[in-house]
């Protein structure tokens, strides 16, 4: 795996194992790719707060993993997992944090 | 939307608007944004040439733009997309870009 584009972080997308939604994306370097291997967990880095957190860990809402790719490149990985504890992904209390449409982005409605 | 976190750059996952699949993650700046929106289909940069390609555009294998989501932190986009030409996405000739099954990692099915 190629960590070295990102200054030593993979962006890792979550996807739901049954629904197909995808959840989130965060980033890992070398020490969380190892930990969600050893845990069985999703754990991301935090590059605002610069520090490794497995998700869901005090909210319960952890990610369980259930599949795991590497693309072509393999500078990316793709996680389908089980959501636990309430199910809610993102900490508006939604299943998905990708929450907002973007309008006018539709361009191929329109043709 | 959040452009700092990565050097003017932001991933964007794109998704098979009909089957769900994640087809391959790229990544935009500003302009590759804008061209996205412009020509109604995805556009990235590259992060190994240092340039914009729209994807597919030399193959035929265009993503044509269909929804476009922006998550909380506003720092990532999941774009559903249509699969024009022969509908592979990678340069491998898969539909993904996601081909190699990551061995050991499925922990959760040992639970």
């Amino acid at each position: 795996m190629d960590f070295t584009k990102l200054d030593g972080l993979i962006p890792a997308v979550v996807q739901d194992e049954t629904s197909n939604e995808v959840l989130m994306v965060g980033f890992m370097n070398e020490e969380a790719w190892r930990l969600t291997r050893e845990r069985g967990f999703v754990t991301f880095y935090s590059r605002t707060r610069q520090t490794l957190w497995m998700k869901g860990e005090t909210s319960g809402n952890r990610l369980l993993v259930r599949q795991v790719m590497l693309d072509c490149d393999e500078d990316t990985l793709l996680i389908k997992v089980r959501r636990e504890g309430d199910g809610n992904v993102c900490h508006l209390n939604r299943v998905s944090c990708f929450v907002t449409y973007i309008e006018n982005a539709e361009v191929g409605e329109r043709r």
